[in-house]
């Protein structure tokens, strides 16, 4: 079975990791690859790694141009592709990996972007209960960001399991800075980041906290509040995420432990690591596998999970092709059964 | 008026950077320099960054070296430095940047280091309420850890002024790999850290954590309770702290930015940034500064305080030196009115 | 067509980065993996990133555990490698990563290696004249050095072509840390060589002079000279080699640039790049390809040639694979077709 | 003494480390702080680790603002130095850390830069033969730039002593990416550079080359001719400089060393380092020192040199403040006598 596949946004970072990623992908022929300022340009200038696309030209970002693939990939700024999804036909997939259309609650989006919201899609986090059934035969999927996916891979488990008080979660990550984007800003030139991390959007202004709260939510069956604090380390990729929450009265180590074991012991890119071992951002870079390690802290009476992901792989472009794989009913590992890169 | 200093533990992180502001002091002569397996070799060998003492040999960390100056560092692991210090004369002003002396609880002590305790020495962190007072003429003084310093830093104002609730506070730390100390673990070598960051010490094992919980107990007048979660950072130099801790009813963000406000405002080295600037690492490498910002989360009805210091500056060998300059009558500032590094 | 391999130094950098890409091979399905002083560990510890194959034990380096596989990777210190090496049957396909059987010149190796001379096996760089036909079929293959490959990829089309002076190469290098290995080494810890360049090996001491002027020298049809210096770049991977050589009389850029296209244009891994594209180390990461540009300087009448690669995987593991498919009759490119890792 | 100083171009990286320095130099009051687009902001926001000086605004460059002090320092794009200058009265000194006045010859500038010639000042390099005699009382002085300052420290000796060969010398050099100053370009992007090294520049285009040979020429008495080729490193600051050069009949390894040795045995800030210790970045970081090693290629009959500096202090901030002692008749070390920041 080969799919022909249109790339749009492929001069920033996440299209161009869906092209790195689909370049590699057995079923899949590469189509029509779009950008808007860099339309024209060669894909060697402005992706240089990509040796097999090295050749291609990049056109303009247009319905014509995405039109009859049999998968579109959108990796636009938000609004931009629900305007272009809209126009794309009903029987193609779209696969949306900007914010447009991940929010269930037309609220929380007019809250946090400040425009009509353009409603849900299904969801490409296939680790969450129920959301691979949904992902089958899809035609719209709204891929998840690269934070949400780390939180709620650390604590739906719990939630799903109702073991975990939902309102005092408290959530601190460490982003690599290729989650800022591929954009010439002073304050991300390696100067100013290498050596040193910062916080930012503090105080619960990120836009990525009700897409976190909305997952949490829907695990617990109750609503879950979360404060959540994004830094920004000094590494391309990656993120680490500590999460913490109160454990419910008599849950101790071993029932936490039990939890998140079975709700990922048959997952194949999310890994619950042995009991004492702990994730590290570079056992997952470039790979779409994410690790999982817990403790509980009797003193605090919180448990506290750790997760890693590769911020543009499972955070982004992997999670949209291993998204892909479901909705086409191809093998859910199908071009990206490789490890990660380290050292 | 000049005074003699011996630095122990000199071919350590902190036993170096306690030389590099030595060297620039203006009131000190550095008399011994003393090491344990590196006794006999140059300092230029082992510290190639201090130009002005590359020709001085390091001899053997023995009572006898260090006696006779005004002023001893002990850089020495922890059980190391009580011994030596019950040795020196009273008169002698012994400055302990190991943990040995500063737990006030044998309890505590006992329990995280499995060791009888050698009981508490003033604490040379002066930002504290009340600590400049005990520093004042003493002769022995405990250095507080990096991550307490970080930690104190950023959440006393509220606890001092009864702000904030004791039963809920949730740490998350990235500390530079200086804080692992110089030392050849594999887990430690560039090819593993760079480009990575990880969690340890997980699950309220830290042995800072009875460090914290004591200075902001003290500040609350009531214990206070810490989740604490550090991380590894890819940078040599530097923790970023993310505090957070529930607020009282009907504390509002203008009440928490006039406590912290007040508490800093005469303060040389902590520097509450305006509002909406967040503190960044890099502008305090290689300084004595701290930087504090905090933002009310309305939401989760928490207060996130971010605080940035040079772990082996402010967070040890500048704490030390700042502490000696109170305890000896000299300017606060003496020997450590410079800037940060950056870019 | 599947293959049995044995990979041995599993514990080490090469031998991980052997496993990372036979680890996703179509033809290959692996055997022992084994180490020597962390053999009974499981893999999971050891290299984290490798998931697929996180419950493996390592077993002890004997020529009984690599016995009966098809194929036996050796990643050991020299010496070992060459021992293990004429233990192994002659039908089995041994494809040495270390430096024993690399020279051909055993005066060269007594020199710079100071023990007996094991002998020379076909080289591993298949787009060196006349490689690839040593290859096929080959049951020994010696990997080159991670430099040498560099600088051949670098300077081979040029002496080739008969247009350079052969008495006056000076190539400058920088590297990743993990050439250096997996060694707790203090010099190698991250807070030493984080932010920090340095040379090393400086003055024609580097064990890999020597192959590099065998491998220019065979190209010339004259013995080459060159003035080769390493240094340590803050970075996990990647060498970024700079070539200088004098131009023969006559010589331009037109004639150089030519030279270069015409000696990679076929190849699958080698790509010189588009005039004005300069080659970074990150476009190259994780993969086999490498990346060439060259200038004349007219003024100092010298052309210098840039090359990338990843030193552990073209550098190493990668060339290694490659050799093998070559040797096998395999694709040449099989379990190598995919792109670097960038950002 | 007191100085009053004023800072034009304080928003770059070169104007906010002479803040730096300046801010701790015992006899210097920081008069005008100037800047172009940023004026009117407070330099807190521009340079938060500039603690003393936070509350400063910045104003706009102009000679109205910039008269009436002792000393102006001029950071700012070449063309525009010049004309401050012109307008600056004659008993100002003025410190031009840009390129308009480094280079003696008119045709040279005018190849490199294609505008016309503002005339060359005394060079502010003391370490070079006779310099210190014209910086004493002069009025106006070039700052030289980075690469040429470490180029020149590493050959001047081996030139001024007669030991090497004009007519062939290859200089490879790495710099921190704070060379490329605090521009927003997305090739300068962390995620751009971090894990990555790449060349630029090559082939002699670099604007750098004429004024190291201007250097090395005026040494040797002989035009001499130097191949160039500068690198990116992945670290915020320091240049890690490979020199080498053939040496002239006779030419043996103590010569060498001794040549290099009496040249440096009385600098305060350049230190030719122990034989067989070599020099690092870090050992310099954040200070005006310069480490200096050398060996002895019999084989190639080259010298290798190897220096080390911070780019923005040694290599420009740091060299013009050095130079203003010395033209003021102040210690030459004032305001610099402190030690690099390692690790």
């Amino acid at each position: 079975m080969t799919i022909s596949v249109a790339v749009s946004g492929a001069s920033g970072y996440a299209g161009g990791e869906v092209l790195r990623l689909l370049s590699n992908h057995p079923n899949v022929t590469i189509g029509a690859i779009t950008a808007h300022s860099n339309a024209g340009q060669r894909l060697g200038e402005l992706a240089p790694h990509l040796h097999s696309l090295s050749e291609r030209i990049l056109v303009e970002t247009t319905v014509e141009q995405l039109r009859g693939h049999d998968v579109v990939f959108l990796a636009l700024p938000h609004g931009a592709s629900a305007e272009i999804a809209a126009k794309l036909p009903d029987d193609t997939l779209v696969i949306d990996a900007g914010a447009d259309h991940r929010l269930e609650s037309a609220e929380a989006w007019e809250k946090f972007y400040g425009s009509p919201h353009a409603g849900s899609w299904p969801y490409g986090l296939p680790e969450l209960p129920g959301a691979r059934a949904k992902l089958v035969g899809a035609k719209r999927i709204a891929v998840p960001g690269c934070y949400p996916t780390s939180v709620q891979l650390a604590l739906v488990p719990g939630f799903a399991a109702n073991l975990l008080e939902p309102d005092d979660v408290v959530v601190v990550a460490a982003s690599g800075t290729s989650g800022a984007g591929k954009s010439a800003k002073v304050n991300l030139i390696g100067s100013e980041v290498m050596g040193s991390m910062n916080p930012y959007g503090v105080g619960g202004s990120h836009r990525h906290t009700p897409e976190m709260e909305q997952g949490l939510s829907n695990a617990a069956g109750v609503p879950v509040t979360i404060s959540f604090t994004p830094t920004l380390a000094p590494m391309p990729r990656g993120i680490l995420t500590t999460a913490t929450a109160k454990v419910k009265p008599g849950v101790d180590e071993a029932t936490l432990r039990a939890a998140w074991t079975a709700a990922y012991k048959d997952e194949p890119f999310v890994h619950m690591l042995p009991e004492g071992q702990w994730p590290a951002t570079s056992s997952v870079m470039g790979s779409n596998h994410a690790q999982v390690q817990l403790a509980f802290d009797a003193h605090a009476n919180r448990v506290i999970v750790s997760t890693v992901i590769d911020n543009l792989t499972k955070g982004t472009a992997g999670g949209a092709v291993q998204s892909m794989n479901i909705a086409l009913g191809l093998s859910e590992t199908a071009g990206l059964a490789f490890e990660g890169v380290a050292p």
